[in-house]
């Protein structure tokens, strides 16, 4: 089974668009947990116990772990082993080389992580992607307009005739296989979301920016026609408000998030 | 003490531009290293070893040692640790995300490896970067035109008349002190590179792509015109060919490219 296939197996089988963003934060844990990284990985094992029967996936954000080194880096890898089989991962890391760099990047997102999939940077060009693209079985999600505000300095100068992250991204899907190559757009651009999805309808989209950042998840699933995506939603989820138990506390949030991207 | 001065003072001490960067390939090193971590360490060691008075900076790709994950990443904590306080350093990680994750990755290049410096994508724009620039004594190289055959892909679009790079370069030096600020530019791209010493005479460049890659050395040296910079060479000093004792041949190799990089 290739990547492409989980993506399509992994939101059918909990009947969710819900991807959840493991941001892993200690100062925001609930006081359950002990402020280091025993307490972020018991954390991390409470949500994935909690909401594996409703998400598609969860993306792994890389810098929450490397912040803590060599012994982060343990958690990040104890934790993709903590996620069932059939649930989609995405190894957020937003990598990106010269080609014999990026050959290294790939061993340890899908060799060693075991990650069905990567996000990654299109700013060095193909020969910079095309290591991560060798591996036939995984995806990458190349970041196209993403949610933040950023977004506006660079992804979307005009370049010759269309912003730059329509360049990205019809530059791209001529290059590679739809299997294969995925996009990241943020949910705070619906208006562009749309036009994305009318130019490439079958490629995977991966959509952050649901929750606090403030994407309209109405909104995004109206733009994106039904079509191949998942929606991240990370501190929405996993640092919910309000009493009660921290793992029911995480699930309802999650209910919420499947139900309200699955209109 | 700053990243910018010791920047200066790390060139003048071995009155080198050389910047050897330490892409360790564990398939490449001479068996008198075991084909392993504590091989790769090892390997490291001879090399800084034997050529520290040479060079003004190590550059520690990251993905060398990602590969391995976490004893990779100990392996890349450890080699930081063996270079000499008054050598720079580049992280050469190629990060950047939303804010508070390019908080993390902050954390983990200047808090953890104490890296004097770390090479940054501009892709998703300023948000992506400051959080980086917040560290005041510490310094960002960012990807303008890579090495790489890629590099013309997105780099070189027209951009709202002018390659894109150039507007990376443009936009970046107006937002940060040129004391934080430094670019990538490809020993590959002599032409381009004396364009870009003539629009930003102070920023520090990293200019990678001599050796293996194939950038010529004196095209180099006069398209930079004496500009502040750091030429790296990796594969051509740290895999040196010939018969000998291995410390030796890397010494040979590095003061070969010392003595050419000084004219």
């Amino acid at each position: 089974m290739n990547s492409y296939e989980k993506f399509h197996l992994s939101c059918q089988a909990n009947q969710s668009l819900l991807c959840v963003g493991l941001d892993t934060d200690i100062n925001k844990m609930p006081s359950i947990f002990s402020k280091d990284l025993k307490g972020m990985l018991e954390f991390n094992k409470t949500i994935i116990e909690s909401t594996s029967d409703l998400v598609c996936s969860y993306k792994m954000n890389f810098a929450f772990y490397e912040q803590y080194g060599t012994e982060g880096f343990e958690i990040l890898k104890k934790t993709f082993e903590l996620i069932p089989n059939n649930i989609f991962t995405i190894a957020d890391a937003k990598r990106g080389d010269i080609g014999n760099t990026t050959e290294c990047y790939a061993k340890s997102v899908y060799d060693y992580f075991r990650a069905d999939s990567v996000t990654a940077s299109p700013y060095m060009g193909f020969d910079s992607i095309s290591p991560f693209m060798k591996y036939k079985d995984k995806m990458v999600f190349l970041l196209a307009l993403t949610s933040n505000n950023g977004s506006q300095d660079f992804q979307r100068l005009q370049c010759e005739g269309k912003p730059l992250f329509k360049q990205v991204i019809e530059k791209s899907a001529k290059e590679y296989s739809y299997e294969n190559l995925g996009f990241v757009i943020g949910a705070t651009h619906p208006d562009e979301l749309k036009e994305v999805r009318d130019m490439i309808p079958n490629n995977p989209l991966l959509i952050p920016g649901v929750g606090t950042q403030g994407g309209d998840a109405k909104a995004v699933l109206a733009a994106n026609s039904g079509g191949n995506a998942m929606i991240n939603v990370s501190r929405a989820v996993i640092y919910p408000q309000g009493e009660g138990k921290f793992a029911d506390l995480v699930r309802v949030q999650a209910e919420y998030f499947k139900t309200l991207l699955s209109i």
